[in-house]
């Protein structure tokens, strides 16, 4: 045996992984997400962690897009209330050329009407969150995971006992090229006037109500595309918000678990609907959530 | 003169004219909408109505995004409250090839944060409708007209007092061929209860937070592409009434002016949310608002 452990998170449009060496990381590759893959996942992973092997890295965790069907190997979901211990009782395990590959279960959550929401990859950065902050794992707190699919997830006594799926990203995307966004527009986050101005929209009314008025401010008012843009993106940033902001637990602020950039558009929106607001680093997250699956063998 | 008068209705996706001779229809032509015209909206009418000029008719009465920017010609946007002899004094009238051309005003209404909203043709058959059943124009009334941008108008002692545009038709349009639905997925009006659970997910949370859940009845519940389409209209539908149903004055019941199938839709939603609803029919409602501004002069 040897001290190497290798973790990746193997997410929709990213593979992410790292080598540890005594606990500390000393390499990272990356490599392409598991939609739209040329080539078998396993061959891209096989491929991916050459390199590690020849230096005696035996076994693989990974978690995320890896678990989905269609992706590496399907593990299931585990259902809410959800504890570390649970959680990592429903890993899949399996071998691969020789390697032994574990894979995080994703989350279930029951909604109404018999439909259950689904997580694969936030809910280890959570248990990763509540790992690395002892705080996060006592009482009862929010978190929001913004990405494409964003998810609010409500943690209590170091269980994950509901959460929620919002399409915020994938819809701005969609958007795009739609009668309110031509398609040619620049970057969402470029002017905080518009965003604020759609973070208030939000705010006042619904948002299937409130999306056209991207297309009014421009026919209307003369506003540019790239405004309506940040006006679109605040609009759905708060309108997610606005939705949640009433199920926060007082007076504890939101964990944000997100890249940067994102993490403070959801920052400004959180503070206008009155809720304080608190970054996590992402990347730590999800190694401490990796690192929960890797030593339960 | 000649009692030859010709009424068009021309919107974003269709041209629909009508010849009438003493007050009936005798004839009626359709053409390209506005949107994407290959030739000058003006030899496109001009054509269209040829036939008819033979006969001797010598004026045209349009509304819709004939009087858009990029349009036949630009005509302005009265604001609410809007009367019908307010909004008539906002037609816009020019000559053309010797004929006499009238475009109807589009509305616009003051929404919060200094944005305004906007209609181009609803505010025809807004007026139509009161001026075929005058029990319309006393007292206070809720009308949908749902489409690619459904329009909710409150009309109130003849006038129409306020509106808002919901992206409805072009969100589920925009979602096809997204995470949620297979672009190959059929007809949206395909399974009621589909339909029926869609309309219930939207009672139960916001519009945001409930589009994955199209998806993960596909990922985990086995339910068909076919499901999730009739799903995501109901909840899309079910959304949009559900943010306009608390507005809905007691005890008059939601007037629709559409299209059948889509009003059908429509009426299943609202009977959900507890309101009355009672189609109109549509064509009937533009033909009378456009009368109104015909006989203005």
């Amino acid at each position: 045996m040897t001290g190497l452990r290798l973790l990746g998170d193997w997410g929709s449009t990213r593979l992410r992984l790292w080598r540890l060496e005594d606990g500390q990381i000393t390499d990272r590759r990356e490599g392409p997400g598991v939609i739209g893959l040329q080539q078998p996942a396993a061959d891209i992973l096989l491929d991916a962690i050459a390199p590690w092997r020849t230096a005696g890295a035996s076994r693989v965790t990974l978690c995320g897009m890896a678990g989905a069907r269609g992706g590496l190997h399907e593990a299931g979901y585990a259902p809410c209330p959800l504890d570390a211990a649970q959680w990592t009782q429903r890993t899949a395990a399996f071998a691969l050329d020789g390697l032994a590959i574990r894979i995080a279960a994703g989350c279930a959550c029951d909604r109404d009407g018999g439909l259950r929401d689904l997580m694969r990859g936030e809910e280890t950065q959570l248990f990763g969150a509540m790992a690395l902050d002892p705080a996060l794992a006592e009482g009862r707190h929010m978190l929001v995971l913004p990405g494409t699919h964003s998810k609010w997830a409500v943690v209590e006594s170091g269980r994950i006992v509901s959460f929620r799926t919002f399409l915020t990203g994938e819809l701005f995307a969609r958007l795009r090229g739609s009668s309110l966004l031509p398609a040619l527009a620049g970057e969402a986050a470029g002017d905080p006037a518009a965003f604020a101005a759609g973070v208030e929209a939000a705010r006042d009314g619904g948002l299937l109500g409130s999306l056209f008025l991207a297309r009014s401010a421009q026919v209307d008012a003369g506003q540019s595309a790239e405004w309506a843009s940040a006006f679109l993106s605040g609009l759905l940033i708060g309108s997610e918000c606005a939705e949640m902001a009433g199920a926060v637990p007082s007076p504890s602020p939101v964990r944000i678990i997100g890249a940067p950039g994102l993490a403070e558009r959801y920052a400004v929106a959180l503070t206008r609907f009155g809720t304080g607001a608190e970054p996590n680093d992402a990347e730590a997250c999800t190694l401490a959530g990796l690192r929960i699956v890797d030593a339960d063998d």
